[in-house]
């Protein structure tokens, strides 16, 4: 397992311990972690806040030139807030833990020239699987998808 | 002047007032203000709360009928991330100070049927005209454009 994608999982699951959704996210430049975050729609009653989100925001105000070398982590296919900040940020990587449970905005991230790299964990999978069946309305609150 | 939009410039004024970058937003339901924000990038050292997004945050957590029946003002034309929001959130009506100091994804919003509506305010563009001739390190910032 990719020791990026772990701290990504591991955010998830922090947050899964918290109540909240679990969806994780790390922002990676040069080989080190930047900024790890975690949804904390739940946690915060934040509507902005998701794991992409988090984890940008604390990794801090970064210059232009840090962005455009970085790689972003995140358990579930970024939605269109996520793959926005992506885009503003020029982000040009972006792997991705599962996209089954939410297919996100890779068409469009496609079409601008981000790189993305779906790995197809089952881990990410199942960590959404089960969160939706347990959690269907608040799965289903904000976006009603 | 529409009262909305002049809320979203007094916003956008406070923001000024602290330090900061002025884009105001705020965010309209049935004729109420759910939320109001303003850029934070310098007072929070936030990568992510820009004035949009601070108003969907101050706002809190609306079920998916709000938002879709919902207007967001802006003083600037909405950014990448800010227009990824308003897709997410299916905000179907955004209301646009000007777009001549910065254009926004307004052609992908428009592409997914949300109706802009761009005011070409002056008091708008003089506050952004200025604030990027005083401050265009702050500006260039984070996106380099």
């Amino acid at each position: 397992m990719n020791e990026f994608m772990q701290a990504a999982i591991d955010e998830a699951q922090k947050g899964l311990a918290e109540g909240g959704i679990p969806i994780g996210s790390v922002l990676v430049h040069d080989g080190k972690i930047l900024g790890r975050g975690h949804n904390r729609r739940v946690q915060q009653g934040s509507a902005i806040l998701h794991g992409e989100m988090d984890a940008l925001e604390n990794a801090g105000r970064q210059p232009a030139s840090v962005y455009r070398e970085a790689t972003l982590y995140t358990t579930l296919s970024p939605c269109a807030m996520c793959s926005g900040a992506i885009l503003l940020y020029g982000i040009k990587h972006v792997v991705i833990g599962e996209n089954v449970t939410f297919m996100g905005e890779e068409k469009l991230l496609k079409s601008r020239d981000v790189r993305l790299e779906v790995l197809h964990n089952e881990t990410c999978q199942n960590m959404m699987r089960r969160f939706i069946a347990e959690q269907p309305k608040l799965w289903n609150e904000d976006i009603g998808c």
